[in-house]
């Protein structure tokens, strides 16, 4: 692990992304020494960056990726701004220097079953706030999160789905969800809560390339009841269908499965390009 | 500077209250070396702690402010409490030990008339998510008050009132809010968004005390417009009358000066009973 691109596994109690959560992250896959949609993952850091006002080198944040990537069959890299350490107490932002911490953790135990087959889906109680300031954002302000997988311990339970306070169908904990009807696809938008996925945004582009209508729209649970096929994104997983919503069997359906084809081939063909560029 | 009571000023980048803003803070008055309302802070300590079950020793909180107030004319110790160190990656909690973080900090600076006059108040842009889980609590989740925080730099304006997603009156950026109307007190409910801090509940108590109606209330911007004054309270600061809001002269009354008198009053001797207990 690497703060400010020194070998380091600490940093100050001052900064303001442990007092406030002050910051953002990423969560790339790395898979034959190369990480996974980094450009998708920097052009989202890179925009909660300027909304945060937060001043980072991506060209750096993309060399540190690549070397913590690099000789590693598969590995999970996390990269953390945050406003950096603040030597005043209080909210006001001042000349802080931003924090570039980059970890690498192992790649999650494999479960091919749960790609191929589904995965079981329980509904959060947690309900998130609504922010339009906030969301989109992949920020250190977490506690929803934490509180929404403290739910449940059953680990045969892959997932959450979470409303907000309004009612509205937003994402899975650390996953954004997607629904088939009518050969069409339906996924949240993220305009007061959620996460805009890097996931979510391939799958929606190769969708729209294999000619599918995809429509970010506004989903209750009766939209839940409603589809034909649900599937989950994540960085990390890809596409994982969806056999089961809070405890009633779901139809894991040929539209999930042509997307999940057609995700994978996209992968492979990205990390190939990530060797010619590297 | 201390982590787990020893000297220290760094902590592992794997804290989850980093990672996530998993935890909690208290920030506590110290005058003539003693903290002012321990007792008060460590109770929402600990009731935070409750609903975010993390295990935290209250003992030896108290002893290490004590102790970091010891011999400090005037200073502010702060106290974290995060989740603590997680080896793995995710949302889910594991067997994870509570880090306990205390920090000094220098007395911000006197501005004897901002506590007299009154000071000037704005109206911020930014609305807070509701959300009961979190509502209440002095969590590590502050990016909304970060950002409410960045919509002004005139020094001069010294608090931003905040909404809620609905339309609610919630509380300053790091104060509550207080309405007089006909000799009686109002203040918004912290239900679904806030911070209950602990000057709001002394203020309460000693308006209670006096013989004064204190009602918490859902309330809205036609509140304030009604209110025959306005008051902020804050751990630090006491009691603010608010002399100017959002451009608009307001009265600081008898009633905001009378209960900042009694305040004052209490303060004094809750720190002499402090001597007698210390």
């Amino acid at each position: 692990m690497r703060v400010d691109g020194r070998e380091a596994s600490a940093i100050s109690v001052l900064d303001r992304g442990l007092q406030y959560g002050d910051g953002l992250f990423e969560t790339i896959a790395c898979v034959d020494g190369r990480p996974r949609l980094l450009p998708a993952h920097l052009e989202r850091l890179g925009a909660g960056c300027a909304r945060l006002f937060l001043a980072v080198d991506l060209a750096l944040v993309a060399s540190e990726v690549r070397a913590l990537a690099a000789g590693a069959a598969r590995a999970v890299v996390k990269v953390l701004v945050t406003r950096g350490t603040a030597l005043a107490r209080g909210y006001a932002v001042s000349a802080e220097k931003a924090t570039r911490i980059t970890l690498r953790y192992p790649w999650p135990a494999e479960n091919r079953s749960m790609a191929e087959e589904g995965v079981r889906v329980r509904l959060a109680q947690l309900r998130l706030g609504e922010n339009p300031a906030l969301a989109g954002l992949k920020h250190l302000n977490r506690l929803e999160q934490v509180l929404a997988r403290a739910e449940w311990q059953d680990p045969s339970i892959h997932e959450a789905l979470m409303f907000s306070s309004s009612g509205a169908l937003v994402s899975g904990v650390s996953s954004n969800v997607f629904l088939v009807k009518d050969g069409a696809l339906l996924t949240p938008r993220i305009e007061r809560a959620g996460v805009r996925g890097v996931m979510r945004g391939c799958v929606m582009g190769l969708a729209r390339e294999a000619g599918m209508a995809v429509t970010e729209a506004q989903l209750t649970a009766r939209d839940l009841d409603a589809a034909q096929e649900l599937f989950l994104t994540n960085a990390l997983s890809g596409l994982l269908p969806v056999r089961e919503l809070a405890g009633a069997a779901r139809a894991v359906g040929p539209v999930s499965r042509a997307l999940k084809t057609r995700l994978q081939a996209h992968l492979a063909q990205a990390g190939a390009q990530e060797v010619r560029r590297g």
